[in-house]
């Protein structure tokens, strides 16, 4: 499989890959949830070439995560926005920190806090079920796949490509 | 900013995408956890070439995300498990799922379901306060850097690089 066909899977991981799981476009959305709005503040804030960071954004703004509009007219000044499809990774980014945040080290103390606004405490992201409300983790939940879905997994699996199943 | 530097900036969400947030490795990853263990079954399940396969399992091994261990003496053969490092990535791969899921089309319905094992529900990830445990989006929290991780981004705006800064 070339990686461009992971966004052909019947696989939501694999779609949302696809569309985001690039370093540089992580990183940019980050940007985006800690208010970063304009090209060159994406640009000195990692550092990244112009010419890579203009494809990514570009990227971003076709699929729908960002929205670009007219801050200034004279001269013309664009910023972009996060979409409510680009809000919807905050988890995203969210368990990207929380990992980070675990398992490097920080020898300086952690490099940042989240503060919940309504309760006002120091603050974690926790998974809990949407059914229930109990936290869950890996071994709480079963993952089904549907008919579709498997089928797919076992034509990979006997060695056939993604144009053989489609 | 090569893309490598990204390792070392003080931020949790630059740490965590410099290890896993390349498209082949979270592949991997939601691989893992739907239960393939074996070098095999990686390669046809993902389709990728055993060279890019073996480059990011190595890598993956190396980071403490993945463990290798001996199943069968004659002929040797290796099997690969997530560590509790690799095993807290979990609401990262249940993020990108849960985009996935809600913003890609399904014509043939959703291709995952998720139940919880205890309530035995149909359910959806929510990401709940870890302190007052209400649930809790982007709007609801406020990320508060620490002195060295916002000096860090002052002087890459100023247009310094990780080196004048490190």
């Amino acid at each position: 499989m070339r990686i461009s066909e992971i966004g052909k899977m019947i696989c939501p991981v694999a779609r949302a890959v696809n569309v985001v799981g690039d370093p540089w476009t992580l990183m940019i959305i980050r940007e985006l949830f800690l208010g970063s709005r304009r090209f060159d503040q994406f640009e000195s804030c990692l550092g990244l070439s112009p010419r890579l960071l203009s494809a990514r954004i570009r990227s971003l703004v076709a699929e729908g995560v960002v929205v670009r509009s007219l801050y200034q007219e004279r001269p013309k000044r664009y910023e972009y926005r996060l979409t409510q499809k680009g809000l919807d990774l905050w988890p995203v980014i969210m368990a990207l920190r929380a990992w980070g945040d675990r398992w490097e080290e920080w020898p300086a103390g952690p490099p940042t806090t989240l503060r919940h606004r309504s309760c006002g405490e120091v603050t974690a992201t926790e998974i809990h079920c949407a059914a229930c409300g109990e936290e869950m983790g890996p071994t709480d939940v079963v993952i089904e796949q549907s008919p579709t879905a498997l089928a797919e997994r076992k034509a990979l699996a006997r060695g056939g490509t993604l144009q053989d199943i489609g």
